[in-house]
């Protein structure tokens, strides 16, 4: 992977791409749907100087080229898992890294068997080309998310993702779109491609037979703009680099002509939210 | 428009239709972009005992329907005006109201002009066909509204617009839709159609020269369910009746497979959007 990876980021730099953001955990299989912990938990680093920040380290600072790469992190300190997003400046350096806020429970997505909701909010990252945040994969059915990210500044919002054809493939093209179009901001939908076999059959809670195969993952990455425009998606079937061209003053001009944030209302939805999450929450309904 | 839409509720009865929404407005011209009070302002009328209303209590009492009525209202009491809806139950009495809660000041939208942000809430109406909430025109383009409507248990959000082709035609078809996954349930997308000239000529504040008409209203009704999919639209040039079946459990069916509210983390939102909207917020930004 860090070879195929090395290739396109040959690629991306002779297009003079200043940004790059890779699929959900990268370096490895989405094995979590097997439930196994060996061999797949070995795939997990350090996100400040494992080997794959270190390959990447050097990537950005060879290309000047601000680098996200989504890893299976391993907290060294607790030896707890995360599924992270590690930001890695043009300078090489690493400039911080965003944990997965949301963990789906759903089919052959058992990754709240390995890790947990992320602890490190709604960071955005302050880039020389732009502020930047990283919202991974199931955080993308949650408009929330990209809220919370929009709120503090991000002007960009990557959404590295691994998920599959007969789940989530017709809401692919609405969410991360919808999200430009409400936060005035540009995002980036990505996505894995192929279908991965593991050795060990496995089931899938779907009262189907065991087999060996995660179904099919597929592509179809794509960028959107606040103004609801989105450029074509890559391939459902190969591996590609897709390049686009941001202007980001059109977030200010978006939300200068729309002012979702001048009308959203913010601080009553603080107070009824407040109070929606309390156990004895009484909804407001009316009945004859 | 009475004579016409008592034509369409008798379709609707053929059909058997148990809930009906009309158009923002339905009764008027949307003339907000005149900025003229007079003689605009008098087609305000009472939601509890305007002509309209018990126009409508007729026929909801005689066809057993559930009638959404969104209408310019005055309040009798202070004579302010307000963008509300008004729900009649199939009994024929008058279940309640619920008023716009998001205002836009964009091109010729001059609502702001007229009637301020509503004071209702996000009430939801319990009826005998299901539990239903009104998010107006507007406040399609504030996930929260809509997301706010769902925590106090909607099962069909009816977004009743009036909004012209120029504008928000390429969000249409992904705004309702996002809302409907998102939120684990049916909502329902209502336009207009036509272009209505006035008498008096008015300038648009885009530095063109002064006209006569509001642009095409752009119809392309739809409704969106919570797996993804979605009706076809009505026609984008003529008035017309879109009778759709919703089965509401798909509703528990999808929450139960996505489980985006057991997920949600909103007790961590509360927080984070307290502190977001307090005047000295500092952003969550890290730099190098």
């Amino acid at each position: 992977m860090h070879s195929r990876i090395g290739e396109i980021i040959e690629v991306a730099a002779m297009c003079g791409v200043n940004i790059v953001c890779f699929q959900e955990t990268w370096t490895m299989p989405f094995a979590f749907c097997t439930r196994e912990k060996d061999p797949w938990t070995q795939f997990a680093e350090s996100a400040e100087d494992g080997n794959t920040t270190r390959f990447c380290q050097e990537l950005a600072k060879k290309h000047n080229m601000v680098i996200i790469s989504p890893i299976l992190e391993r907290d060294e300190l607790h030896s707890t898992l995360w599924n992270t997003a590690v930001v890695i400046s043009n300078s090489g350096n690493v400039l911080g890294k965003s944990r997965k806020n949301h963990i789906p429970r759903i089919g052959d997505f058992n990754e709240s068997t390995y890790y947990m909701e992320g602890n490190t909010g709604h960071t955005v990252f302050q880039t020389q080309f732009g502020r930047i945040a990283v919202n991974i994969c199931y955080g993308r059915h949650h408009p929330l998310n990209w809220f919370m990210y929009s709120l503090n500044g991000a002007e960009i919002i990557f959404n590295p993702s691994a998920t599959v054809g007969a789940l989530s493939e017709p809401m692919w093209p609405i969410e991360a779109r919808n999200a430009a179009i409400a936060n005035h901001c540009f995002t980036c939908a990505i996505n894995r491609v192929g279908t991965e076999h593991f050795k060990n059959e496995f089931t899938s809670g779907d009262g189907k037979k065991a087999h060996h195969d995660f179904g099919h993952f597929y592509g179809s990455s794509y960028v959107a703009a606040p103004d609801g425009s989105r450029t074509p998606g890559l391939s459902r079937t190969r591996d590609g680099l897709l390049v686009a061209e941001m202007d980001l003053n059109l977030n200010r001009q978006l939300s200068d002509k729309w002012s979702f944030k001048m009308t959203g209302r913010y601080a009553e939805y603080a107070e009824e939210l407040a109070n929606a999450v309390r156990h004895d929450f009484k909804p407001h309904v009316v009945k004859e």
